[in-house]
């Protein structure tokens, strides 16, 4: 961590730094992309004692600051999750380049030749809480789709991206790129984002990752555009079309595999018809797991350990074992209670009935709609997107798990021989 | 128009309306959308003495209120432009259908099946200055990608847009769809232009189209994610590889066909390889035609009725039978000027060299990037899209000419048979 004391200069003097490293990324070729990317994964399973080490110094410091047991868990970098971050990298240096590619072709009947082609965005800002294997994943993506990027990690998480910048750093070396298409901010003092968030001329798109208030702020102090990552309460509705085991199987899975995520399930709503019979069942499965249940009044009179939600609990995201349920009377009012409290990121129905799958396919207005499925499954890796810069809450330019596709812009190339407008 | 004081109520009742009948477009099918879309052209057709009815009191007023002759050209309605306008929602319904369009869909190892599929943004509001067939075009697009629109066109074509919308209402009336797809803003003060601006709990998207300044006013006032279309800068370099007769033939009509548009030439550059032989006879042939020309010291001294051009002409948009000229030294540094004092638009490269033409398309970061045609071409006409919503001078969501799939976002729907995650 360096000591900063003149935030305006040092955030110019990143912006400027990216975007000088994003002009020369036009002549990198895709092939020295690849190697960048593989040697980026070789090195990352090389150091990983330097980054289990960096590691402990966060878990240690997040203990002391009395982190939550969810966000500890989103923290720790275990022997698996590294090797996911090669992984995930290496998805990312085998996939095709979304650089260059026409989206589009054709000849209008003048014989003008139009052609939508993808080019990079040039520099993009990624400013995100906690989870350290963003800053593997944003910047091999960045690279793939030949943007510079600019890393504001959490203070809670600083030693492990510093320790995982500086060997993507080293592999960028070796590779004969230029090493500052990869920055990590090297201060955690809040002071420098509204600074970096001003320079629109070197910067051209913001990605907020993080807590509602952090999007909020950056929303609000940017001049540059944003994409938006809020937060994921995420629903399960459980159809009268629906066998108990599947249901079990797929709640239990959703909210208690890695419950400080945020496509784990939040709210799960019962359809009547079934509810007397499956919700005493799944809700003693869940307590078992060590899940808090709150409940509308019929949940609570089939399940007498369910405490009484209140009208703030179905805009929550736990993140946390703990889970909302709710008895609907059909599947429109399901689909209301979603739209209405729901934060548009991943929703799921457990049914065998193909027009209400239907139904509510058409009717959640969210980045993700499930068919039976845990929301467990929305992200960049499950979708083979390689790694993910994030799942999108917005509506424009990227929606769900973002890739390196969605880290790009096009361009028109137009081709004629003399041709005029009459 | 009307008589409206409390902008604020106004706005509300503008947006819920509009909400509700974006609710009501989900039930609509493809059928009733191409009813929809041709009956609008019919009734334009049918209407046309109407339109221009309206059209002449705003004529009228735009002279008596000293509007240049190139805003007077935007705001004509000739019987040419209502059948373009007729056409061109024709273009619209005869296009295929973006709503629903699978964009990608595939099965993942586990069997676990993905598909991106397109879905309507929701609301728009369209904030456009002077051309009247903006609203006609807004309007037909937005329908067909089952989006509500909100249109506040510009004062000076209050009764043309009036008229327009007028008969687009009635044609949504005679197809069975709910008029309130379609609102045209019933006043021209602008008190109540921050207050739409307001309202991102109901509309989803704003597009301003118009003079930089009503664009920065719509980006610093909103809190709904915005898509800017600011000015037409246009470029065209004449490589030192280029016949005199091309480039005269282009630059002419870049500059002459029709100046009041964002798309026409403001500045040319000129290879120095070139120059002596091209610059005199082409800048006669536009001074016979009117255009007023400023350049550099070099273009000044090869043709007399040049004008100095300052710091400030390379930057300037005058849609106006006025060019800059300047003669660079060679491509890299036609594309620096390009990049430094352009706005992305559209730029175009004239030459018979092949490397020449690819060192621009790539160099030149730009919308629409042209190779030996007039910038006059780009579009959503020209391209194909039928009409168009804009062109996008953003590098994200939609850039260029934006046409109906620009106005629709995806979701990703996810069919599983009990899916887990492990």
């Amino acid at each position: 961590m360096k000591d900063i004391t003149d935030f305006k200069s040092y955030a110019l003097e990143l912006a400027q730094k990216a975007r000088t490293a994003a002009g020369k990324l036009a002549a990198v070729s895709v092939g020295q992309k690849d190697i960048a990317l593989n040697k980026m994964a070789e090195l990352i399973r090389k150091h990983k004692g330097d980054i289990q080490q960096a590691n402990t110094y966060d878990i240690e410091a997040g203990t002391q600051a009395g982190l939550s047991s969810a966000m500890l868990d989103r923290l720790k970098l275990t022997d698996k999750r590294i090797e996911a971050m090669a992984v995930s990298i290496e998805q990312v240096a085998a996939q095709k380049d979304p650089v260059g590619q026409t989206i589009t072709g054709y000849l209008r009947p003048n014989d003008l030749r139009i052609e939508k082609v993808r080019v990079p965005i040039g520099v993009i800002a990624i400013i995100y809480e906690s989870r350290p294997n963003v800053t593997a994943d944003a910047a091999a993506l960045c690279l793939r789709a030949s943007n510079a990027v600019i890393l504001r990690g959490g203070k809670e998480a600083i030693h492990s991206n510093t320790a995982i910048a500086k060997i993507l750093r080293e592999a960028l070396g070796v590779a004969g790129l230029p090493i500052d298409i990869v920055q990590l901010v090297e201060t955690t003092d809040r002071a420098l984002v509204p600074e970096l968030l001003k320079l629109n001329q070197y910067i051209d798109l913001v990605i907020p990752r993080g807590g509602e208030s952090l999007i909020r702020a950056v929303v609000e102090q940017s001049t540059i555009p944003v994409i938006k990552h809020y937060a994921g309460n995420c629903h399960i509705y459980v159809d009268k079309a629906c066998s108990v085991e599947l249901a079990e199987r797929i709640i239990i899975n959703a909210k208690c595999q890695r419950p400080g995520v945020c496509n784990a399930a939040e709210t799960v709503l019962f359809h009547k018809d079934i509810a007397d019979s499956f919700i005493p069942r799944i809700c003693e499965k869940l307590v078992e797991r060590g899940v808090e249940i709150v409940g509308c009044p019929k949940t609570q009179q089939l399940f007498s350990k369910a405490s009484a939600a209140n009208e703030q609990d179905w805009f929550t995201e736990y993140l946390d074992l703990k889970l909302a349920i709710k008895v609907v009377d059909n599947i429109d009012q399901a689909i209301e209670h979603i739209n209405t409290y729901g934060s548009h990121h991943t929703d799921a129905i457990l049914t065998d009935d193909i027009s209400a799958a239907d139904k509510f396919t058409a009717g959640v207005d969210s980045a993700s709609v499930m068919v039976n499925a845990s929301t467990r499954f929305s992200d960049g890796f499950e979708y083979g997107l390689g790694a993910e810069i994030g799942i999108s809450t917005d509506k424009l330019h990227a929606r769900g798990p973002m890739g390196a596709d969605d880290l790009t812009t096009y361009k028109y190339i137009v081709k004629g021989n003399g041709h005029i407008r009459q």
